[in-house]
């Protein structure tokens, strides 16, 4: 569905390395919505709907990792974004709702474009191809050092390492840098937040931003 | 991989509505070719690959068919051309080798574009993107009236319906329309063949501007 005119509700979108903190700092942001009375949406990228979550097993547990060019890869992660754009964001927005998005197009302008080299003018084109005229209000780029989020993904415990953790540490560091980029070149809509202080001083520094952003 | 230079290998890819016979001939001219001591290659779309195959169970049996929007079709059918064209196809025609391809970007213009009502300018760049420089050195389009088409599938035996075979009537005449444009608008690139003439005459007819083409 494509939004004709500014919908009553809110998109604010979490990016940031893996291990920077995300899940935690979206939960946390929507407590503290609803605490205030608004309807609040979580939904993850990529996947969030039945067609996405499918696309997701494609990306994430491909047992021959290596064998997926970046083409498709960026593909499919635009394809599940689409999907979930109007299968669930768009309705929610127009029923006045706020959806937080755990990764949204930003992520394919960094993670496939920047860190895996592809030209920036399709992987744009793309992005705004899979979103239609939705952006988000606001973007939340959570930045940690690569060493940190590297490490905080290694005390996770996973069964199977996935293939995006298998990446290299150079990968990672793309991925910052390509996250500071943007962060400097859309001021109006990015919000870089320093994390590797406290989740509560995190949250905080968030909601700050959002409440006098959205005039809250 | 990019193709830096004119490989020695020759792609022809297929086109058609579904009941148009592509299966077929694609086989007959591998035949034809075989006995003239020439390697083949056949793919298909999607599909083609482990990861184009699974891409292929999401659109085909896809159970809640009506839910996917046109974008994420595209996208999908797009991802798994990609990864066809870097892993299979490219490689085949640098070993010079002839590449048969059951349906190719062509598909995306005409099903997603034309008879979905997506954007002209995005399904070209989306193509282009995802099949680099790797175009097909002929294409064969196998034109039957709609209602023969639509015959000829009520005819196969199928336990599922797919969800490209439970459109309506109005879908194909679209279809149809979109390739017959196609070949008017790409007359150097494209063969338009009568698909209601005989299995064996169509062969024929298909073998000689082959022939011609390519000066085998």
């Amino acid at each position: 569905m494509p939004l004709k005119e500014k919908p009553a509700g809110r998109l604010i979108s979490f990016e940031g390395s893996e291990g920077s903190g995300k899940s935690t700092q979206i939960s946390l942001l929507a407590a503290h919505l609803q605490k205030l009375h608004k309807e609040v949406v979580t939904v993850r990228e990529p996947g969030g709907t039945e067609i996405g979550e499918q696309i997701r097993n494609i990306i994430v547990h491909n047992s021959k990792g290596d064998e997926m060019c970046a083409e498709t890869e960026l593909l499919l992660f635009a394809a599940a974004r689409a999907q979930l754009v109007r299968e669930i964001i768009a309705p929610a927005l127009v029923a006045g709702k706020f959806v937080l998005s755990d990764r949204f197009l930003d992520s394919s302008t960094v993670y496939q474009g920047v860190a895996r080299n592809l030209a920036d003018e399709p992987v744009a084109q793309i992005n705004r191809f899979a979103v239609g005229n939705v952006m988000p209000d606001i973007t939340v780029i959570i930045d940690v050092p690569t060493e940190v989020s590297l490490s905080r993904l290694q005390q996770r415990v996973t069964d199977l390492p996935d293939r995006m953790e298998r990446e290299n540490i150079d990968f990672y560091r793309k991925v910052r840098e390509g996250y500071l980029i943007l962060a400097k070149n859309m001021p109006e809509r990015v919000i870089l937040v320093d994390g590797t202080k406290s989740v509560t001083q995190v949250a905080k520094t968030i909601w700050e931003h959002v409440q006098l952003r959205l005039g809250i």
